[in-house]
């Protein structure tokens, strides 16, 4: 039993605290250690935070002790429940009372329905026993034969428990490469020794096996002894925010319940011609946060591909349908921006251009016509904007700009060349007979297509100027048609679509990505932060001119998509939570300390109002990680550019070989930070994207957490 | 207070005798009436069941009482987090012991950042106290001036509340017809008052906004009053098994604790090159039921559009390689059955033929030829197997058999014309220089696509000729490759892909729908069931040689797919306990008496042993519909014809105009079942196909439930 005394730990100390002493005994060598908690497993630490969220960071196997007094099935039930929530295994129940007292047979028959054991022990005597001066009783309690067998029956079942536990983590991989056909896996270069066992997760780190445990105790043949000595599991850092999810955290207990109270109300209801409640809060919350006066509409599916298939449907549509194309024959394109990426099913497989992701995909047709772009990079301390490779001359060449700030100050900026560069194309485009559906972008950043931080000035114009030209797309009909509509947020030119699904909620520091464009895309699609990293859900939003381009008299008319667990509960609800987590994160300043090392002179300005809707808006441009360490990481020999805003930071490596998805050139510091672990004992993943390797905090990370990575980083390269 | 005395009651005995009290009280005028459990939340009732799952099917707010014991901060929040497991809205906290009280403090604080308020009462008088013979002590209590204003608060709240909900439950309909994009609806047609607002659900019965309540209420302006007075929610049987995901009840709570614990252990986990157990025991879980031999590998996606891409793209790739054909210039084909469904992104709706569902999409091209086939139907109280129309010669004429069963006894029945009539087409298909990638198929039920009940020997024989007959598909070079494999259970001809998922996983009443055909897939597809009705997730699972499809040096040969939450341990771990659950059903002989009305003299026999495995097998075919309803039912003059297996039953209604999926002939009939309450006090909600109206029961839908749904349904036609 830890004393804690009256000294108010911080609950981060307090679980260190228990780490190194459990730790400390652990080099000691074999043994039990027992941390008993005080109370109830939620009552209160001493920050406050409930025992069982306090010591959820070492998430220690649990002995549940039963309550065997009237009502003490109930409690002891619920009590299992909450830990069970927060992610809690527990080896064994134990009540006291004999084998004899009510509960007893009762818990025992439900904790055995859980596949939990449950013991029955006798009353232990009274500890300020004034007669029992020289402890007769106490040692006759543990001396008393039947119960003796109790005890060893409990301790033999913790040993099995932490036998079987290690023996999980140990065959996880070389199970996996049996059954398991991994995402963007070449099968061929994995082995198990490559597949990373997950055992849990708690904030931003995961609890990773750690192989040399593992392949060091097959050796010494000694199993359980040598497992209590050496530590089974490592920390890592999710450097990749869970494929860019996470935003509160891992084993996040709001989330958890959130999640439990949807499923407990609804199950899951079918939403065709149906409505509850989650579905419509999490609808109107968005319409009224993302503060597009165009956006009146929400459909729902499960992924962010799935949202943006929804999205090509509802453009093509209303395109078709407003320049009069015959979509039997007519082939319709997509306009967009190479290095664009929108999901994994085939259909906006085909919104991309040909690409390592797509081409090899029999099925693939890439239908459309994709921009070069200018981007913005962090080069030896400063940042640029690059024209593409071989468009210097339309473009201009590399400009330098004295911040990130300024260059997002796209209002101000010049965007003559561009627009004349667009223009051109789009003439030449139309002059060839080819036919465009949408205006289809990632504001921002392009993410899986190689993390790409496109000048935010270029995707302005490039909307601007479609939506201006309606001669380019379509004849005077659509012209009339827009001119007779008495909505004015009716889409012009071409249905804009922005798909936010990585860029938006939060992501990028900001609700909206959009908003970093000054422009409403006439449909906005919404996913991965969304569920805030717990379940897959999608959110695709449409204006009412979108809307009304499926309204008819004919059933078949409508938008024939849906699938099954269309707004399921369960994600709406855990949805709802995380969004309202954010945006209280985002009233209250918690991310100020963030901001503070990116604020310049000109930060947080009031730019010119937006023409369209006259609101004001004000700009801020930060990340998380700190404006010193990108400028010294873009100093680095092997570092080509760096750019880092919100979460997100990418780091372009040195390849002589080229920079494509096929390069590893990054693949040794992703290796580096994965096997060294820092000052603090833990490692960190992260994802890499041909020579790119990037890291992703969530919105909840700590900054001494990130600061640290910065250090390991710099270090590492 | 409800006094239960001794008598056992059932679980649904005792929640309906407080609901008809309720009912009672209700009827007597305005008031607030409380229901007081005795002990805990989760202490046990009558029958052992926890109290709070006892009342569940009520769904009564709660007014939570903490515990102002010491240690009564722990058990309070636990207990709360217990009932919001199940569900429950919790109006208010009260804490006895004054508002001084230790405990009160914190829980107010903790609960209010969950949106409850907490009021603090001074502990009430002991009861037996002999010296308050005439309770001057507790009339001195009840009358304290602050202690009454306490009490007008926490009732002020219960009414607020309860106002709030009402208009909630009003309201939604209005609103979601402003804000929601419904899947298949044609919006047009759509107004606030046929969108249903379900409130919660549980077992197979939604909570409905009872529209008529809520209409006289706001022409007598009343509100409160007359809502007390009137059933604001009325019960729907959910006869869609909520879109055909729900198979284990809504609300259940072992699901919704699975759900709570994986989000409590993991969160989400990002999947590429890494394993957590519920993902790697749910893929071998899998593996082990489907009794496939050639299936070897699982892919994880979020549902069963996107799963069939993936089986799409795996397919492809596999027939492409083999045959050596260049997919950037070969349109390669997909071989089907007319009327098949496989999703609504664009990939996989290539797959089906023109149809109302896809013709208006439009980057719509459709890829494959799709053969007619023989359908099963009960006509008059016989069981027919009809040749599709104008293939009477091809297929002979509409033969009757004297049961189900006979039907499905595939390996008695002469195949020969099938057989004949496919190779004869894929002869043609093959001179014509058609290529094909796969045989894409729905075993058994094609459901989207309009509930046809395929005539499994047709699927069967499909399946066996391609599997024969490689040379309609490529050329020697195929032959060969696959002559010098070593893999036994390398695929043949064509790779065949079976979509199970609305299918199988009991669906049908058995883990695998490819059983029925006594035919063991390349790759397969489950969903829906998969969940039970809670979550998102689908699984291809693929063989051996179609993996090795993906193998080589070169990175960007793999299957490049994967989505952000693919493998999410929120969704693993739900399929886990619901795949745990139905087993063991079957396993415990759940359903035989449901089995029971369909057994004939020749059921339950084993059949000749399969030639590929040589596994024996015994066929069982039955539905959770009856045996004489469903003869009854097709005896019916509006009828057309009617099949029930598993948990489905379809029921063509006759219609002059057509039979598609813009008929509307089953309309009426769907309007009466959901306006006519039974006996029961319920009523049927069901989804209609055309001129098909369809009921699906859960896996745990009870007996009595489906009886007289029976009846109600007798009825109304």
């Amino acid at each position: 039993m830890l004393m804690m005394g009256k000294v108010r730990l911080r609950d981060s100390e307090l679980a260190k605290s228990v780490h190194d002493e459990l730790s400390a005994y652990s080099r000691e060598g074999e043994g039990i250690a027992v941390v008993e908690t005080a109370g109830g497993v939620l009552s209160p630490g001493p920050s406050g935070a409930l025992q069982a969220d306090l010591y959820r960071p070492l998430r220690l196997p649990v002995i549940l002790v039963a309550d065997s007094r009237l009502g003490g099935i109930g409690s002891s039930v619920s009590a299992f429940e909450s830990l069970k929530l927060r992610g809690y295994d527990i080896d064994a129940v134990l009540c006291f009372g004999g084998p004899e007292a009510a509960n007893l047979e009762y818990l025992r028959d439900y904790f055995r329905s859980h596949s939990v054991q449950t013991y029955g022990l006798l009353e232990p005597p009274p500890r300020d026993n004034d007669e029992d001066v020289d402890q007769r009783n106490t040692r006759e309690y543990y001396g008393s034969l039947n119960h003796a067998k109790t005890f060893e029956r409990v301790v033999d079942t913790i040993r099995r428990q932490h036998r079987r536990r290690i023996g999980d983590i140990d065959s996880l991989p070389g199970r996996a490469n049996k059954s398991i056909w991994h995402p963007f896996q070449q099968h061929q270069l994995q082995s198990e020794k490559n597949i990373m066992a997950i055992d849990s997760a708690y904030g931003d780190f995961f609890q990773i096996g750690n192989p040399e445990t593992v392949q060091s105790e097959k050796r010494s043949g000694k199993g359980e002894q040598s497992a209590l000595q050496t530590s089974v599991l490592r920390p890592a850092f999710d450097g990749s925010a869970s494929w860019w999810t996470q935003g509160l955290g891992h084993g996040n207990p709001k989330l958890s319940l959130a999640a439990a109270y949807a499923a407990g109300r609804y199950g899951h209801v079918m939403f065709a011609g149906a409505v509850h409640e989650p579905a419509l809060l999490l609808a109107e919350t968005l319409l009224q946060n993302l503060q597009n006066p165009r956006l009146q509409k929400v459909f729902y599916t499960d992924n962010g591909s799935t949202g943006m298939e929804v999205a090509v449907k509802m453009a093509l549509r209303a395109s078709a349908q407003r320049y009069g194309w015959d979509s039997t024959s007519d082939e319709i394109l997509m306009l967009g921006l190479k290095g664009s990426y929108h999901g994994d099913t085939i259909g906006v497989m085909d919104c991309s251009e040909p690409s390592t992701f797509n081409k090899k995909v029999e099925w693939y047709r890439g239908r459309g016509y994709w921009f070069d772009f200018p981007t913005v990079k962090m080069r030896r301390g400063r940042w640029f904007v690059e024209p593409p490779k071989g468009l210097e001359a339309e473009f201009g060449r590399s400009r330098s700009f004295k911040s990130l700030q300024e260059i997002f100050d796209v209002n101000k900026r010049d965007s003559s060349r561009y627009e004349a560069y667009i223009k051109a194309t789009l003439e030449r485009l139309s002059a060839e007979g080819k036919k465009f559906g949408a205006l289809v972008m990632e504001p921002v950043v392009l993410g899986a297509g190689g993390m790409h931080l496109a000048d935010p000035l270029f995707q302005q114009t490039l909307v601007d100027v479609v939506r201006r030209n309606y001669r380019f797309f379509g004849d005077e009909l659509g012209s009339v048609t827009l001119r007779t509509a008495t909505d004015q947020h009716a889409w012009k030119g071409l249905p804009v679509v922005f798909d936010e699904v990585f860029t938006g909620l939060f992501r990028l520091g900001r609700f909206s990505s959009a908003s970093f464009l000054d422009v409403h895309p006439d449909i906005s699609v919404h996913a991965k932060l969304l569920t805030g990293g717990l379940v897959p859900l999608c959110t695709t939003l449409a204006s009412q001119s979108i809307f009304n381009a499926f309204l008819s008299k004919d059933k078949s008319d409508a938008l024939l998509h849906g699938h099954s667990y269309t707004a399921h509960a369960v994600g709406c609800n855990v949805a709802l939570e995380s969004l309202l987590e954010m945006t209280q994160m985002e009233k209250s300043g918690d991310w100020a300390g963030f901001q503070r090392s990116w604020m310049g002179g000109d930060m947080f300005k009031r730019l010119r109002p937006d023409s369209e809707n006259e609101r004001q808006q004000t700009i801020s441009i930060w990340s998380m990680w700190s404006n010193p360490f990108v400028s010294q990481l873009s100093q680095k020999e092997t570092v080509d550019s760096v750019f880092a805003l919100g979460s997100v930071l990418a780091v372009s490596i040195r390849d002589q070989a080229g920079s494509g998805y096929t390069s590893t050139a990054a693949v040794g510091l992703q290796k580096k930070l994965l096997q060294d672990a820092g000052p603090h004992g833990w490692v960190v993943h992260s994802r890499i994207l041909g020579n790119v390797l990037y890291l992703m905090a969530s919105q909840t990370s700590k900054m001494e957490t990130l600061r640290a990575i910065e250090k390991m980083l710099l270090e590492a390269l």
